[in-house]
């Protein structure tokens, strides 16, 4: 056999292949509700369909998309059925979809503003426009002193503006001598796992992390943060960083964040909000209380990958005071010198997150908001507020079922009055039956079911068919 | 107008716009080396085209490809170009491209095997497959102690890496108290800008980091390397972690990887390599010289979106045991917990990485592995070597340049003898004329050009006429 000089998709065949997978997706998305939510495969099923070595030779796209229906969907957990209702959701939605698409055709490398301006300035224009969206405070635009940069994830997004709150504590030394002082770091005992993991990153230390009490509905307690940092100031610490949650992650808790974001203007500490999840309800005025006292945060984060219906990944990172963070992250080795970064007329956003390379993400963002327009976007955020606020009715009308904590955006814990194993029982049955699929917590250390409806396609009967397998799966 | 209950594309309209994609996508890689490969805009170029607010009504999607057209694509630096010789090479190629946007459509979320097992279980696959394909040491398989992930830069590999590190060499205390003892670091003048910001985001200081000296090749010193360790031994200092480089940024130098590895070993420190570019070579059977000593490496990165046809983001790292990596970055809260992970039958791929949610990365590296197959990645490496060499040959012959580095694998290092200014024109009259782009380094403080000879459609004819303009820039 003659030996091939060029082993490529064709313009050609790149067309018939590309049209079967749009064809594929369009399939999936018709018939995705169809779908055990969960997947019901058990551990190793999945690899024991694939051949255990790499191919010599090529094979036609044909044969890929078979063995996706055949051995990979049955190991899919459907994240984008209308029947997902577990953690929080990370929606996908066809303009996003197609943004992703076209940036991997691109292919184009953001790291500095000369190797693709483009990327670059419609990442800080959508930025803007987030701002304008979630009607964020003006100090988080890019215009003034701030500005916003898309990471892949919240845990990056806090990881980076914990760095950054290190710096500042630390005279900006720290990256040079590692000498971390004595610093010390404050969050609620409700917040994301991820705040532990960038201070324990960060080399700060996870037993200088203080867990500020939090009240009844499960909000931070402003007054406990004070007397910690009290302490700690008596002791000879200095606190660095304070991290609020809009929306914590087991129930969707507010911390009063405007009191919280004084005490840590006061004692001088980065005050860095964590609104990963809810922030997006901000697309509708009446939310927008949930932000009150944002205008106090160094840093603020949102993930339009969780309910602003772009694909992960999306993590939108809001600084007040940009160059903090540039100062924290910028390493500048010759082979990345250019003129425009030296002008000093430029964004270079390798310099606001922990890779050097980055991929075009801006662009289905730019997609998402061109095609719902701020009106779609509230609509649905809206209707998905409105059917938490449903569900949570059924459970307050319910004898056997009770409330587990305030419904602030669209999370609804609950749990049935028949204690833990009756919960997990019930959660258990459920997920197993894969006609939908939701998640539990602790609250009070007490088994809690929680309900996120938040999924792209989730309409009314979905929450009340899941709402009649619950109440099924009950005694 | 009546208020619409639903701003989501029907599966119809998806399947329009989609096969619109597919067909921008297609011309785009038809029509790519027609277009100046270094945009040319300046700064706030394209955003002056982009209105000021987000729309309020959402538009066509006809209209987002107009725009993409006139106004992104003017600001675009084409990685794609058989003419982009810049830095190193971001390749995608069609089954990558295709890859990414049914992972985009499917949408879930793999942070635990049990949130997608087919994700989970793809990637370990893959990665297993990667071992065998690049004949790496079996220690990295995930059938032994070790075991691959995908991360979305080296940078992010390198900085996993090294926390793992930081943590063995303090018994995993760090995590936890914050102390980190008296660690050092050590790499070459030549490593990666990433390896000094993860020495600083570790908060192990930059100034307890110790370049080595390197040799006339650019190559570490293995000699100096260990007299570094023993001055800090003796000072009460802990080597914690050794980065050699195989294919340095500026050069491609090749670190003498065994004798480095065998001091790492006899002094106890972890000892972590970064094949980010040219580890790919080792696809070929006669480039497997590169890697040879590998087998004393804790850890291995090796980036497929550099020159393995798969686009940006997909950096893949080995760890030869796993465990320490996980012990480093595990947090669990309730709210992930589940049977599965329970068991220990199952790799939740959040505890090695630094963000909780991830994309299903695994399927587009499995399309490019089952399309071009093990022949065609052979094929088009080989081929980016044979051309590098060929350059390399006509810098040779030309009486007005010289060679400034040897040439390893695909990138060639050379100046005119003219010195540092006119290189300088060189490369800004080729790079501004959009013809072709490439980029500068210093070596021994004086300025030199970089041939990168690694885009997925590069050919000889390419090459050839970057040479001819570079050569007609020249005085």
């Amino acid at each position: 056999m003659e030996k091939r000089h060029n082993y490529h998709m064709t313009p050609g065949e790149f067309r018939a292949a590309g049209n079967a997978a749009v064809e594929w997706v369009a399939r999936y998305l018709e018939e995705v509700e169809s779908y055990p939510v969960l997947s019901q495969v058990e551990p190793g099923d999945v690899r024991s369909g694939l051949p255990a070595h790499p191919p010599q030779i090529g094979e036609p796209f044909e044969a890929m998309l078979r063995d996706l229906d055949d051995i990979i969907m049955p190991g899919i957990t459907h994240w984008q059925s209308p029947n997902f209702f577990a953690y929080f959701n990370a929606n996908a939605s066809g303009p996003s979809i197609l943004g992703e698409l076209i940036s991997a055709g691109l292919g184009s490398q953001g790291m500095l503003w000369a190797t693709s301006p483009a990327a670059t300035e419609l990442e800080t224009h959508v930025m803007d426009w987030l701002v304008e969206l979630l009607d964020l405070p003006e100090v988080f635009l890019s215009t003034g002193s701030g500005g916003g940069v898309i990471q892949d994830t919240a845990s990056s997004s806090t990881l980076v503006a914990i760095l950054a709150a290190r710096e500042r504590a630390t005279e900006f030394t720290t990256n040079d001598t590692g000498n971390l002082g004595n610093l010390t770091a404050y969050t609620s005992g409700q917040a994301h796992s991820s705040v532990e993991k960038a201070i324990r990153i960060a080399g700060i230390g996870a037993a200088n992390l203080r867990l500020v009490d939090v009240d009844e509905e499960y909000a931070m307690q402003p007054e406990h943060l004070e007397r910690l940092i009290l302490e700690d100031i008596a002791a000879g610490k200095t606190p660095a960083v304070v991290v609020a949650t809009i929306g914590t992650t087991s129930s969707t808790a507010i911390d009063p964040v405007r009191r919280i974001g004084e005490i840590a203007r006061k004692y001088g500490t980065w005050f860095h909000v964590d609104a990963a999840l809810a922030g997006s309800a901000a697309v509708l005025p009446e939310m927008r209380w949930i932000n009150d006292g944002v205008e106090f945060a160094d840093s603020y984060v949102v993930n339009p990958h969780k309910w602003l219906f772009t694909n992960l990944d999306f993590s939108a990172l809001f600084l007040a005071d940009r160059a903090s963070l540039i100062k924290t992250l910028s390493v500048l080795p010759e082979y990345l010198r250019n003129e425009a970064t030296e002008s000093g007329a430029v964004i270079d956003y390798r310099d606001w997150q922990i890779g050097l390379g980055r991929r075009f993400r801006a662009l289905k963002l730019w997609f998402v908001l061109r095609h719902y327009g701020v009106e779609g976007l509230q609509h649905h955020v809206g209707e998905h507020l409105r059917l938490a606020r449903l569900f949570s009715g059924w459970v307050e009308d319910h004898p056997d079922f009770e409330p587990a904590a305030p419904v602030t955006v669209n999370l609804v814990c609950f749990r049935h009055v028949g204690g833990d194993e009756v919960n997990q029982r019930i959660v258990d049955t459920v997920n197993a039956s894969g006609e939908a699929f939701f998640t539990h917590t602790k609250l009070d250390g007490r088994l809690t079911l929680r309900m996120a409806i938040g999924q792209t396609y989730t309409e009314e009967r979905h929450v009340r068919r899941a709402w009649d397998l619950i109440v099924n799966a009950a005694p």
